[in-house]
């Protein structure tokens, strides 16, 4: 699937600085790639990588081309150009169309004949599956399920009764959508199940890695809009509605019924308390905790970062004490000469 | 599986304000229901709904239901009776008794008839599988498993050999019961396995969610205990021993050999440390690690919510360096009149 | 698989105290031990517990031994000599030579014939399963995977295409290899996929625990050196490289691009930010994030412990505000008799 520099200078709109005619079989790191190799530069910390670089050519913006010493295809947004790129450098195989013989396809599901079933699949009754759509090994699709055209689900995805899958989705290996959400209600000591009769529906063009689940809702459906990208472990929990081009990273946990707005950012293995709203375009830092909804666009954090253990230590122990060190503080202040007369007085640390 | 209003106050014990002849197909929220639906009113952030309800009924506390403009189950412990109501509106289909012609139960295993063995699930020799329970598309079932009278395994459930689930236990999709501990024992700079040789034991009424793992004992078996409920994306270390209806949010690890007490409640993505006893009626909010065990009752915390990054930044700064602080407080104390002599002079910070 | 002691003296280099005819059956803990199981002692915590065992022998150091009223085996290193001997008197059956009439084997794929492949596993073409090696049931093979001799996948493992797999490796079930990384490039709101066209190489003896996910490189490869050891549900992102014998626990995510040295312990749940390395010898306790690289050997930390949680409230409340005590600490020394002029005020806090 190789292309020339000039191919893909006009295909993707890119400036050429170089022999248009210098074939491209695949992509490669700056370090690594060989004169039939693109390369990109997008990050700045790989910058000194380009002055030895061997790629046949580097995707990189205008102000690096100058320094660069190999061909350039300059663009506004390397990373950018450089993805799609290597998408049709490195096309997805195309998965024949038909159902294996070992798949089950219940009476009354309908598979597009265009579509892929692979070996151990299920396809629940009443399902429908569209157009070159790809159902990988071992997948599991209930009842009432859709899946859009176009969509892919690598191998051994779990989609439970009722779910909704858009177009041009991608869901890796292992993670479970529509599973029952954890809803109890005490009683006397004891926890009754409430029954999750809510459902989940996923936009288009949303990525889902591996092994992540996604709760359908107790009553109203779990939703996913368009362009939303999850990354592995992820938990969300039942009602939570994402919006459209958040990206979510690894090992995030999403309590229930949580709104998180469109663009968002949320860090690996950051945890969101249920019941609460993030405005459209938050970041949050990885491995912090929000606990309030946050409803200005902004960065948000609260982790600490690791450092010496001991020396932590003494800090666990100092931030305890925090009280006391306060009140010795305001004891100063009392005791002090025009104690109680200067501006700080006023920002008392005392009124909770 | 509809009810009249009439049938349901008589078979949950509700006072009923209305019309006992309405029928009620489903439920739905207090913003979404119609006449034929029924809602419920626990949380009361939910109150202001109850206004503009359109629901056949509410079901919620005698407080409530006098602002409530339609027809009203009155009980004492709405979201309860709630999820009894719903679960009889929305029965979980029963499965058919029998084995799928793809699914394999070895020789000397015992299947009850009216048990129902899904598409490719696997049933290993000497496992017993109890009257109407159900094992999902894809389970495996070790060998040496029982499984108790009306458990359901949804699908794709994983139980290694020798591990004990109840009765009326349901698991989801994805979870692996009875995996390795992580067993190791250094030597020279490398590691030595440790073999796991004990067992997972689970009690009856016990839900687990989606991709959760629970490890197999290294000698002795890891216990869950009846009416447990763990949510999803759950670790449960070897040897660990999980008391009686306690419950477990989303993607909270426990290390090995720790013992939580009965009741307690642990917030999503809790870290607990090995070898550690929580006492009964313990709750941890989430996020918080504990590294110590807790001998009383009570709420335990220790993660920070969130805020501004530029502004957590500067915290971070201002709490690694209160050791310099608090030596900075000690010098104006001697240095303060009638220095050493106050009372909080005796409160030292400088102990540790 | 019994052994009488003097055979395990002789074969494990120990000392024995004690009758070498007795025979031993199996392991367990000091508490439960019968005549004929074997117990150990590495753990002082569990010292107590010598003085009342009724274990045929019990495996410890030579300091313990002096205390041990039953039998002793004495070696300098007794967790290490005790899983050694539990892997002999409790061997993984051995799985038999040959594929299971359901498995999937493509035609180009090569099994050595004494290699075991169980029900309704797959492998893709060009694949090669080592001598000995166990493919188990419901496992996913992709193509162009390498998984060498006397390796075992439990089951429900999946090896997404060209991923390799050293020899004597042991992984879990739930377990994906070689999933997309989350490689997304921004562009006007929406999210560019990054196609990942690296793999994953993994070395020998590498253990590998249940629902752990690890992607595959984006444009290089990523690699787990001989000998690693990763507990259950953690997340390893693209192009991550871990040196050999570093030991992972449950829940950690390792960001994209990280760089873990030789023989690092890696506490539960703590999150590695991406692009940064760990030097060899590095510990990392449980729940801290590691967001800058660190180039020495040592214990870092960064979690705090779990406390009651009004005092935590009040805690966080007062962290919140040190830039005011700050601010009135430093009013203080203004104030205060000699400012200015005592050894303190050079140690200022205010710099950042």
């Amino acid at each position: 699937m190789g292309a020339t520099l000039g191919e893909l200078a006009v295909r993707f709109g890119c400036e050429l600085r170089g022999d248009p005619s210098v074939r491209i079989d695949r992509v490669a790191t700056l370090a690594a790639a060989g004169p039939h190799e693109l390369a990109f530069l997008a990050n700045p910390r790989y910058r000194p990588q380009l002055a030895t670089t061997h790629a046949g050519a580097v995707v990189l913006d205008s102000a690096s081309a100058a320094s660069n010493p190999v061909a350039s295809l300059v663009s506004g947004n390397p990373h950018a150009t450089y993805a799609r790129i290597a998408a049709v450098l490195h096309p997805v195989p195309q998965a024949p169309a038909g159902v294996h013989p070992t798949a089950l396809v219940a009476t009354g599901a309908h598979v597009d004949p265009s579509a892929h079933v692979a070996a151990y699949a299920i396809v629940g009754k009443d399902s429908r599956i569209g157009a070159r759509a790809v159902i990988g090994a071992h997948c599991i699709v209930g009842e009432r399920v859709t899946i859009g055209d176009d969509s892919r689900l690598v191998a051994r995805v779990t989609l439970l009764d009722g779910v909704t899958l858009g177009e041009r989705c991608l869901v890796h290996p292992g993670t479970v959508i529509g599973s029952d959400g954890f809803g109890l209600a005490p009683d006397r000591g004891t926890w009754v199940k409430v029954p999750q009769v809510g459902s989940v529906r996923i936009g288009s063009d949303v990525e889902i890695g591996a092994n992540t689940t996604i709760d359908r809702g107790a009553l109203d459906d779990t939703i996913i809009e368009d362009g939303v990208k999850l990354d592995n472990q992820i938990q969300i929990g039942h009602n939570t509605h994402i919006g459209a081009h958040s990206a979510l990273a690894g090992c995030v946990g999403v309590s229930g019924s949580t709104v998180i707005g469109k663009r968002c950012m949320i860090g690996g293995a950051v945890g969101l308390a249920g019941h609460l709203t993030l405005a459209d375009d938050v970041v949050i830092t990885g491995m912090s905790l929000v606990a309030h909804s946050i409803t200005e666009p902004g960065v948000y954090s609260s982790a600490f970062p690791a450092i010496d253990a001991r020396l932590w230590r003494r800090i666990v122990g100092r931030t305890r004490r925090l009280d006391i060190l306060a009140d010795r503080v305001k004891a100063l202040e009392t005791r002090a000469p025009g104690a109680g007369s200067g501006p700080d007085a006023k920002r008392s640390d005392d009124d909770d």
